[in-house]
């Protein structure tokens, strides 16, 4: 959708990051950094992990969400907010209407699960069903803001967003100086972007990585190519990581990103396993992309210092894949 | 069983505690306090929850152990440590053996999961296997010492391994003090022994409190009625809590607990669905067992800090009781 937050600057800076950070720190956790020497074994290397699955709505989403809602006017906020989204970013939205006392409204696809409908709802928003298409999603979207005047808050593609979500790798360095590799999973890249524009200021040697299913790996081919892809078909797992770069944060990770990687369905499972068993945290299987990149590419991380954003704990334990 | 660490002294002070914890200190996680708005809620109090589910063994029974290990003489060392359990204590000796390079042994019920077998194997412990009953266990462990001169670690009737127990309290204090109440499980009760001993020197108005199913309520009772009963035909989703308080346990608990208070099956279950679904942490039925008082007696936290000991997270994921 080409519509956005009016006024938007295009790229975030390490200012704007900590600008967000100072903005949203009231309303979020300085989630822990946990380690785990069996992992860290079989990995071969030195590994942090950042729990994102422990932020507010258990995804770092709250974060871009939270920055971008405190970032709006008086004025703005009166005529409320609204996104479209059957995930976190929906959630993170209607949380951060709460915070700001402005009304949010998402449109969620018809067959959207129960729980995702629930939490988003016991958050205080309202929610437009649609038909569960892009399609239906964008036309619901656009005529709800026509009528209402809201303010759209893209899940990714959008300034305030962006700078939210490099706080979390801000946080991250902070307390974990040295790293020599920080992993986040790519699905827009909003989480990518933050995180490669932060550690781009904060860090001359530590080097972003961006993980990816295989079964969804247009970020990958984009930038190998140079060129976007859409995401077309997606098969994964990991279904917070189906959606396709944007323009702006495909120019951001061709800048400030090291590579991206691509994991199999297989790795993926076998990380969101060792999270479960023996780091004892609930993660859902996005969040368990980056580690699934440090089993699967050893080679890279040999012996060094590696931070992982465990991006959300948001998953059915009544259907672990394990 | 009557046999113990050698010229071992009665019951730990504040001071043991604090010397326990320099001991161990390097080989511990400090693991994080996290707390929950949505559980708040429900429980009508501020709750800070110390995930001893994060712990090396993936229980607070590494403190113990280890503060029993490190204050061996080299000389006893030389000849081993034993202990009998299919539990996280079994896993705990194991690991403290395997940091001060002493052979640890541990008799295990063959009926004993594989998982729990595989993870003693895994720290580098013996197994030697006995009938799945007490008597068995015991007399397999006391031809054992007498072969090998081994020093049995009790799980819970030992000064190091409560002076080790109470280390965790103390680092929940530090990081958060002025909490009205600590809460434990109540097994044999070295954790509640540990904590009462370090909160009664550290806080003058910090109510220690233990938390027993309904299914063991043998402390309760033994409490009630100040006299010992043992555990009997224990019957509890929470199978870290099946023994019986012992007279060193029993005198510090009469001495310095505020109250045991008990819990239903299906409190225990609810706590431990709102610890994965809305903490994101994997935690074993034992460990929910605080968070179960809280539910079923609001009325004793409502308005207060209340600290809660998550004790351990090994729980078959497979068989998730929710």
């Amino acid at each position: 959708m080409e519509w956005n937050q009016k006024n938007e600057p295009n790229i975030p800076t390490f200012n704007d990051i900590v600008e967000a950070h100072r903005l949203i720190e009231p309303f979020i956790h300085r989630t822990p950094i946990l380690t785990c020497k069996t992992i860290d074994e079989i990995g071969g290397c030195k590994l942090f992990f950042k729990c994102e699955n422990f932020q507010k709505v258990g995804a770092f989403k709250a974060r871009g969400a939270l920055n971008a809602v405190l970032s709006l006017s008086k004025e703005q906020l009166k005529y409320g907010i609204a996104t479209h989204s059957s995930g976190n970013h929906a959630q993170a939205i209607a949380y951060a209407g709460g915070i700001v006392g402005a009304k949010a409204t998402i449109i969620m696809p018809k067959t959207s699960p129960k729980p995702k409908v629930e939490a988003v709802k016991g958050y205080g928003a309202e929610i437009i069903f649609c038909e569960p298409n892009q399609k239906s999603r964008e036309e619901t979207l656009r005529a709800f803001l026509q009528k209402t005047n809201s303010t759209f808050i893209h899940p990714y593609d959008n300034f305030y967003v962006i700078a939210g979500q490099g706080t979390c790798a801000k946080e991250l360095l902070e307390d974990q100086p040295n790293l020599d590799f920080i992993l986040t999973p790519v699905g827009g890249g909003g989480l990518l972007s933050g995180t490669s524009i932060l550690v781009k200021s904060l860090s001359n040697f530590t080097k972003v990585i961006g993980v990816e299913p295989k079964g969804a790996d247009d970020a990958f081919r984009s930038i190998r190519d140079n060129k976007i892809y859409p995401s077309q078909e997606p098969k994964t797992i990991a279904d917070g990581l189906l959606t396709s770069l944007s323009e702006r944060t495909f120019g951001i990770i061709k800048q400030n990103v090291e590579r991206i990687i691509t994991v199999s369905e297989e790795s993926i499972i076998q990380a969101m396993k060792l999270l479960f068993e023996r780091m004892k945290i609930v993660v859902e299987p996005s969040g368990a992309v980056p580690l699934a990149g440090v089993l699967e590419y050893p080679e890279i991380f040999l012996g060094s210092k590696v931070g992982i954003i465990i991006s959300g704990g948001n998953v059915d334990l009544t259907k672990l894949p394990f």
